[in-house]
């Protein structure tokens, strides 16, 4: 099946790319923007999502700072 | 609104992130994983979807290389 692992900076924790993102669009004219989150996208083929989350705990996010999401794609 | 894009590597553009997981993953015991590949993820509060696909042309993602997908999240 294929999945698709949605990973994000943990609330609270730092997300530097986010804040990059969220100061430049302004300067190329994109008002109003707020709450701008980078996080990584893995899509793969597996034999269950539950497989896929223990692939997340061991290696594909790291859940000390990231959370992440596994969804059926 | 809260959008989300899914940022990915074109097909046929080299993943070396994508096929550094495709190799560790059966290194700890996950077999029969395939295609893998990884991308970006950013989620943000924007006026509108047209206005996301708008911020994906111009700074969020280099559709050199990159396939952007903008979803209502």
């Amino acid at each position: 099946m294929r999945v698709r692992v949605l990973i994000r900076p943990k609330a609270g924790i730092l997300d530097p790319q986010g804040k990059a993102v969220e100061r430049a669009l302004p300067a190329l004219g994109f008002g109003g923007v707020a709450n701008v989150h980078v996080g990584r996208l893995v899509e793969l083929d597996v034999a269950s999502l539950d497989e896929a989350e223990q692939m997340c705990e061991r290696l594909l996010a790291n859940t000390l700072i990231e959370d992440y999401e596994v969804q059926q794609a």
